[in-house]
């Protein structure tokens, strides 16, 4: 027996965790724990199935279909596809959160629409002026302030504000079986974006804490900025304007300009991802698209083509024909939020 | 001796290849080829060694600086940082190229200017309306296209197209010094950004081939762009546009919006990088910064203060005292091309 025999045989067992380590990074399909039971919180349903399918298909070793690593990009928009996006958009709650909070800095807030409506809790009169309203809301709790000063506003208000239906913080509404295929697909070398009509920095405030996606790989909506060097100590100011709005056609122009290649997976669940999920599956190649259905009124809510979010037609109409997956959430996913399992 | 010791053996060299790779992928400071010799073709002089001592500072394991992986986020200039950009710079002469080439298919360009005078090799004709005359050649060469027709120009135009002084494709002209940075910074698990004022498409055509750095790592000037879906063939068009311009204080928001953290290094060579150093450098905890600075101009070309193109003033007075790095490509640099080695 050789010298030093018992170390080799240690070491074998070390290097072996970094063997899978590394084939995960390279996307090869061995047999990990992410393989063994993958998409656990799925029924084994058609679209459980086809999401795996897709996956063998293009990062097999051997398959007629590889993809090359470097090509294996995957894009989801957030609200509504990660987490819940009822009964509002969480940012719109950041929103109003951030104008009670900033309330006793403006008095005038007290007799001025939209903020008088916001503050006494009649909507009704905050919104009644239609878009303005809402750009003046956005202005006043999105802008003004720094990059720093907007991240440390979102940190925050994670931490202390509640879902007003489940009594729990607005990032434990993310669902289980997609935190399930982030995980499946980057155990298979994809690399996970988030393509958000919501804004960029909102998203990159727990994206990396709740998703495993780093703040460069989410695209959003962008407030105009711009870089003021203020005595030796810049700063990146958020001006109040609309620099991009990454929604609707906007979504694929986002992802060029970010991402610069087609992407080959792509998940929504609204026509405002209508064009993305056309844009990823009209490319060469194997491509894949998936709907997420909000079907389920107890669990989470049921809503489609006559919501006023999320709204879902064209996506129901065309999605089949044009090969797209309809997760229904209802009938396809054994829990929606990771603290049900 | 226990059975299949043989191949225990053949597999823990395997795995011994492995496990240095992903070590380099985790950043640790492991001896890999690169830590053996890391950047070869510079002298033994204080910018190399800058270099090194910052990098063993923030990614050896142990070390009271170490920066996570995540963090390790590295940018750099192009035009005059990573490749030459003299005598004009590489995307002005395929512009002025693709005048030329598009030129059958408009004759009255034959008696328009800015045209006429790039036809005829009159620059001084073709300029004299300044920006004008730019954006009409930009607007010509760069937009009315789609962004899979653009990338083709661009391939097509490298593969085919010689720089003037050393009869070469432009592609050649870059630094190798400055290669053998991006690979060490890399194998210690940086994330390397090119942030360039230069067409973020134009870079992204041979940014993969040539300094290793993926599309979706390349931030540059944007022109606008649409989604247009025709008739079931949805395209990308460039449209006649500037949408961002990833210069002077740009640059920093171009880091911002795309990358959403502070880079920890920075590298250019001009004025127009000043702002992206100056933001690099004033973020907490361990920061560097690099100016390449042109003074070869027998290799290459030397230039500085009265330059036209890449001109540093504020880098050379202000650079020393915040404590960025000079590298001087005559004393510092063996070589400056590949093609030199």
């Amino acid at each position: 027996m050789p010298p030093r025999f018992h170390q080799l045989r240690k070491s074998h067992l070390f290097l072996t965790g970094a063997l899978v380590g590394i084939l995960q990074l390279a996307g090869s399909a061995v047999a990990t724990s992410a393989a063994a039971e993958p998409l656990a919180s799925w029924n084994d349903v058609a679209s459980k199935r086809a999401i795996i399918d897709f996956v063998k298909r293009v990062a097999s070793e051997g398959s007629p279909d590889l993809v090359p690593v470097a090509e294996r990009i995957a894009v989801f928009d957030n609200d509504g596809t990660l987490w819940s996006e009822q009964p509002m958009y969480f940012q719109l709650a950041f929103a109003l959160d951030r104008v009670k909070a900033l309330a006793p800095k403006h008095p005038e807030w007290k007799t001025t629409q939209p903020f008088k409506g916001v503050l006494e809790g009649d909507m009704k009169a905050a919104l009644a002026g239609g878009e303005r309203s809402l750009m003046a809301i956005l202005a006043a709790t999105h802008a003004g302030m720094t990059t720093d000063e907007f991240s440390a506003a979102v940190t925050d208000w994670l931490a202390t504000s509640q879902h007003p239906r489940f009594k729990r913080p607005y990032s434990d509404l993310v669902f289980q079986p997609m935190l399930e295929v982030l995980d499946y697909l980057r155990a298979n070398g994809f690399k996970t974006y988030i393509v958000s009509g919501g804004g960029v920095e909102m998203i990159r405030g727990f994206a990396e804490r709740v998703y495993g996606i780093p703040p460069e790989q989410v695209i959003g909506s962008r407030i105009k900025m711009e870089y003021q060097a203020r005595g030796g100590h810049p700063v990146i100011a958020r001006l109040p304007g609309i620099d991009f709005v990454d929604d609707k056609a906007g979504k694929p122009v986002g992802i060029e300009q970010i991402i610069g290649r087609r992407p080959i997976m792509a998940f929504g669940n609204s026509d405002g991802d209508f064009q993305m999920l056309e844009w990823t599956t009209t490319g060469k190649g194997p491509r894949f698209a998936l709907i997420v259905h909000h079907t389920d009124g107890e669990r989470e809510w049921a809503y489609d083509r006559t919501s006023h979010i999320g709204q879902l037609v064209r996506g129901l109409d065309e999605g089949p024909t044009r090969g797209w997956i309809i997760a229904d959430m209802k009938t396809d996913w054994k829990v929606i939020y990771p603290f049900q399992k």
